[in-house]
């Protein structure tokens, strides 16, 4: 497969974006194979995934960011963002003790569903160090003391390790930490956490079990980006399952398990293929 | 079709129960045509919906809630209510200013499909009088001021009326106005409420505005009873839609409609086939 | 609101043709409100819709079809329809017996929900005269004999009526009975069926019934155009509900009849809207 | 937790049944701890699933289906099965090349989700070893040629297995080959497949493919036990997700694989738990 170029875009909508970003890339002998744009009539905001093969494009790609904001970017009030299918994202997995989030994850490397990378997994517990074992990725274990007091150097540590290994994007596969401002701050909207509930409902802990104290007849699951608020980042991907009263706290656990691994890997997936912009609080999800 | 009494009951759970209530139907020569029971392991309590044709059946209807009484009632703590398939509930619907519950409600009514009668829809509002009139159902309105200074009076206007035409319980079909304490206590878990949202997301006014603003991924709508707390009552029934970054509160508001009419519609099915129990701020829907 | 034109267009693929519509339309000064466009990488086709602002249009529009023509349609191989959002397509709805999907029709018209005008009913019984009185909709009823003899006969009378009321396209709410390919030649793409089943399962007769028998899980609806192939025609719409073991055949029936309404509502919607695209034997269906 | 007895019936529906049942169980002093009936009102069929605690019941365990076969079985043409919750089933899963599905199966098991052993794993290739070695069980090759010629030597080898490890029963995760009537015969109801799509819709190969050709709008995958006639077995379990008309066949498959290896497991699960009962070609499934 011939590498390509990924753009994505947000600026205050004019009549003629479209039409002068396809011509440049044109112009320029690049063959596009996706696009995708998508106006916010409220907010009258313009936003846009265009892919084109690098083969024969006359720019060199090295170049292509400066060509792009010369012309567009400041003309348009243009926030934009190039990749390159080529360049494997390079994903951290943060987890605690529960392993189906883990495994789904891994399962899907290993099959080679996804461009990525997965040079580490990291937990504030032993308990999952034989998955990372059975599919051969490092794992790094730094515990939490009860009284959190020593947090500051626990993240200091994962974060010399972010680094060291030149982590793209954190997957937080029910990491049962909350992660501190200046991670979050590193890693703008490249922390993907997995809520297990239907966000906004049940904030925090025990989900689960607010569900089952208020009698609801439908469980869900709620991947987003981590943002310095509890809970209350740009949502990324939801889905629901039935339930009755027939239900318990463990057996929503039991049905939540498979919510969430899904809907977190869905999440994953987007991410990955670099179909997600955000703006404001929310995500605008290309197809 | 032969007249059946429909006994629905919760008591704490003990071995034989089962056995004797159905022993006790079965010895006096009910036919037995619908039997389910639920025991909830946490709350160690029984819940049972048992149809037997009165047909044939050694103790008169009038007496049946008297014998069970003696029979069960004290000796179990049981709880318990005695419905007769060949005696209509009565309902009233009330409504503000949108149509679509209503019509669903009343094209239902109409092809037959409930075993209930409608002697009434009440309003705050003119507007939809056209509809009533269209299925030849009294229309009352009693306009309640923007300040509310009005809303005793008129609360028991309309609680005159409900006496009088003997309703046995309330459907608000998208109806925008507060329902008073008092009333409530006249129709303990007989008010039925579409809320349009997933309960307990976005409680309160709003709720397409609110999840537009939090940029959620699926909407819902919630069927519950009416209690005293603003939308915290039991839930009887729950349904979402998928929705994308593309939709604007105007149509979330759209599709929303088809969920609450559809979602309204099944609650007052279940509660018209009595086949609800509420215990704690819960309830049992026997299928 | 301002007058609109609407153009759905698909053609071969290549390079440019989105920059050349778009900056055509710009370049006479239409205002773009509207541009959503998806391309098939397998059959290699181009799939469009744009909608602009009459106002201010440099070109008069009851010459866009030949300009437009003139301009692109050879040249691209385009294939293309115009419409404007001040013309309201006419349409015909067909019923036998069932009413809940004329009612859902009919609540929405009525509720102004929808840019279209509704000028008969036909069927082949009496049975739904009432709703059509109900909102004053003329009725007309041409029985058909057990042993279709006079069906040649009825389906003449009918083609008159839509001649005469000018119908642009037909919807068959649960209407019973076989269209012949002479009203389908005459309404290509425009009659718009709801099929009781999650089709291709289930095709013909008794969909519910099969459905018991092979003992699904699950059960659908299909909104789809008709065409000459029972059941095959491009599906629109289809949604689904979950089942159980209890349930019987008449109770998919009356689940499945929430279902074919809304399915089918859905699917007019996006007619109405003109936002539906055929190819091959599928819709290209716009957000 | 203690042992508990698991008692699956099927009879014609007489009145009395229940009660005589559970006072059998309740007078020899044996604590039910679940109850759940179903009466098929159509086939006049009753279906029970009762289970009671073993410790303090007053008829040892290897005589209950002996007193159970002299009280009622004959008396009520009643079909049954006793099950004890510490016998462990044994679990054979058969695979071909893609792992999704094997992942899945696998991580609930190592999570310890699941009361089964899981001694083998039996393919017609190699090419997942590598996950049977992640998970330290036996990986069982027996190639079949393309002209089948060696199939019944095949099977000959795989049943001799199945016996020797004292297989329960088995499941066909994403396995691309016809089981014998010989196998089906020892494993009657007791092989349960995946089938990648929402039966009956696209029996047979290529199932996302034909999807795609239909241009259907929602796809399914489909768990049922495996009988004589390709892909018409009992139904255990469905779901489906919502496709659009930019879904490629790739696309279909990627997004089938999430729906397949939950709806296997979720049937997978049932089947341990003994709540499934079939009758006729369909399953009874308890909550």
């Amino acid at each position: 497969m011939n590498s390509s170029a990924i753009l994505l875009l947000n600026c205050p909508d004019h009549q003629g974006i479209i039409t002068e970003v396809t011509k440049f890339i044109t112009d320029y002998q690049g063959n596009i194979i996706y696009l995708d744009q998508y106006v916010d009539t409220i907010d009258k905001m313009l936003f846009m995934r265009i892919e084109w093969e690098l083969d024969g494009f006359l720019i060199p790609r090295d170049k292509i960011k400066e060509y792009f904001s010369t012309l567009f970017s400041h003309r348009f009030q243009m926030e934009f963002n190039v990749y390159f299918s080529d360049v494997k994202p390079r994903m951290a997995i943060f987890v605690s003790k529960m392993s189906h989030c883990l495994y789904d994850l891994l399962a899907r490397y290993k099959a080679g569903d996804w461009n990525v990378d997965i040079p580490c997994i990291i937990s504030n517990h032993e308990d999952l160090r034989y998955v990372a074992d059975q599919f051969d990725i490092p794992y790094y274990v730094w515990p939490v003391n009860k009284d959190h007091s020593n947090r500051k150097e626990v993240e200091k540590a994962e974060m010399e390790l972010l680094r060291k290994e030149n982590i793209s994007f954190i997957v937080l596969a029910r990491y049962m930490q909350i992660i501190s401002d200046e991670m979050i701050k590193e890693y703008p909207r490249h922390i993907i956490n997995i809520h297990h509930s239907f966000l906004p409902a049940f904030i925090g802990a025990n989900p689960y079990r607010q569900a089952y104290e208020r009698g609801v007849k439908i469980i869900g699951a709620t991947c987003h980006y981590v943002t310095e608020e509890l809970d209350a980042g740009p949502i990324i991907e939801q889905d629901v399952v039935r339930i009755t009263h027939k239900d318990t706290p463990d057996s929503l656990r039991l049905k939540g398990r498979d919510l969430e691994k899904i809907v977190l890997s869905r999440g994953v997936t987007k991410h990955i293929e670099r179909k997600i912009l955000t703006y404001k609080n929310k995500t605008i999800i290309f197809g």
